[in-house]
């Protein structure tokens, strides 16, 4: 079915008419703003990322519903790396005149399907017409008590370096989709990620991160962003760097070399987060609790540099430092 | 300059610069979330509008700053119509490489000039790049307390229907664009639309409105809104119609017909609102205070239909009904 059939006030009920009522929600789609009821006693979070057709996904490699999990899921990431709970969320979406309802609504019911999972409900939003790439913009609202918000400039010298999960999957994912694979856990990684969000509300509620940020960017470009916030700098071990199974398994024939993806590959979405050296052991009960894999992989420097040291304990050469737009266009 | 030689994060430096601490504002841009404060006993109001170039503006006619300022105007115009307190805004842009740095930098400029004048603070959002048009999204947020929120689905039979302000004069103002007028109020209107931000929190605060809504989509199409939420209808008069005299000077030589404009034509960023009769007096004594205009322009019926009266009390015709993304695409 083409969009002019059904019109804009037409997508906008076909979405609201699957949005069952929320927690907090005093006025949901269909009002000129919505309003949501705050927690006493918490700030509000609030984080927006905007996806677009040829940029950040193309058609080709991905199906509608996956899309419309990863739109939400890379903003449920940002809340999770500030420890917040997700609660709320608006959809905005710029959408080319060829484009099929049954599209969009494939990547509604991808959406709907990753909100219900993480309890966040749809309150608004905004649709409208392009004539180019199609356009997904979600703002995601949390909150969180503000004493227990993590922040990225939070690190000292002598707190330890943890990332959850493992690195590289998804620029591995990226590369085998290029190559004509469409499954396994690699593409999968990329495709549909899994936002963090119980690790990091766990970490934040237990208050272990001294300084906390999701690597969407690449390991390197991210802790960055937490050394420069913090002025200090850190010491990564390569040996330690968590990679999957099946990572070692595709990545020699892909990868320019083993440590590329890990270090410098984007959007793994795992939680790079720093805490004091005495607090490692309460760190590792609480992912014993959770089930789920976190990995000490280097330690906070005061000397505000940027160092990875090899197996043999040598410094390497950095070159790549994770994806930003504009650069090389 | 090239927004290659700048990069994501210089461009992001660049805004950031610029942006004064504001209340409320625990953590701002720069870090995973942006962190607010909720002012105890509000709820917070929510609202998100994209621009999308070629769609909604087109760069030959437009200046970049009153593009800024435009695009955060119509947010601030939802929160309005809520009857809200805008507070804190995210800014979102999918930038196509050939922009200049410096048209970014004026529309930037445009937009912390409105926001300053309605005391909402820039407090995060996302930039990347697009290979085709530039598409700007901004979330607005408010707040007010949950018993003074206005909503579209209020109206009662016997209620009366006033709009703040002239009505047409933005789509005048559109069409003497296309024409290759560059000046001059109509002109103005369209490019650089006013929110009615002050009026809508008086009147909340005054209690007065039974149903709000902004004439974003032309007068018709958003009385309609309020009409089906109420489940009421309404009779209008169109000898009552606000216009202003730029208005009755140069529309008879653009417009189809007298009345297309002001009944069909979007964005004017009006309030249109119903309240009892008993009240009316108290609408009017509020509008003096404010120095702002307002008009009684017809009465909420209980038949369910939208009647427009002609001067000699005959019913017209209606058939534009007002804008509606993807129809006619």
């Amino acid at each position: 079915m083409r969009l002019a059939e059904v019109g804009e006030f037409g997508l906008i009920g076909r979405i609201a008419r699957r949005v069952a009522p929320g927690a907090g929600v005093m006025v949901g789609i269909g009002d000129d703003a919505a309003a949501v009821e705050p927690t006493g006693g918490c700030v509000t979070l609030v984080t927006s990322d905007m996806l677009v057709e040829g940029v950040h996904f193309d058609l080709s490699l991905c199906d509608p519903a996956t899309l419309g999990r990863k739109a939400l899921a890379v903003n449920l990431s940002d809340i999770a790396a500030m420890g917040g709970k997700p609660r709320h969320f608006l959809l905005s979406l710029a959408i080319p005149p060829a484009l099929p309802v049954e599209f969009l609504d494939s990547m509604v019911t991808g959406l709907l399907e990753r909100a219900e999972e993480f309890g966040v409900v749809l309150i608004g939003g905004d649709t409208c017409s392009t004539r180019d790439g199609l356009v997904v913009s979600v703002t995601v609202m949390g909150e969180q008590l503000p004493g227990l918000v993590v922040r990225r400039g939070g690190a000292a010298a002598g707190d330890l370096v943890f990332v959850t999960g493992t690195l590289g999957d998804s620029a591995l994912g990226f590369e085998l989709l290029k190559m004509g694979e469409r499954e396994g856990e690699a593409v999968e990684r990329h495709l549909d990620p899994a936002p963090r969000v119980r690790e990091g509300m766990a970490l934040a509620c237990a208050g272990l991160p001294s300084a906390m940020i999701d690597v969407s960017d690449g390991l390197l470009a991210d802790l960055s962003h937490i050394l420069d916030l913090s002025g200090v700098g850190a010491r990564l071990e390569l040996a330690r760097l968590p990679l999957s199974r099946s990572f070692r398994l595709k990545a020699p024939a892909v990868a320019p070399d083993p440590f590329t993806f890990p270090l410098a590959g984007g959007e793994d979405y795992e939680l790079l987060f720093t805490a004091p050296a005495a607090r490692e052991e309460a760190v590792r009960e609480l992912f014993r609790e959770l089930g789920s894999g976190v990995s000490l992989i280097g330690e906070i420097t005061s000397d505000r540099r940027l160092v990875v040291l090899d197996d043999d304990g040598s410094e390497c050469r950095i070159e790549a430092h994770g994806y930003n737009h504009f650069q090389g266009t």
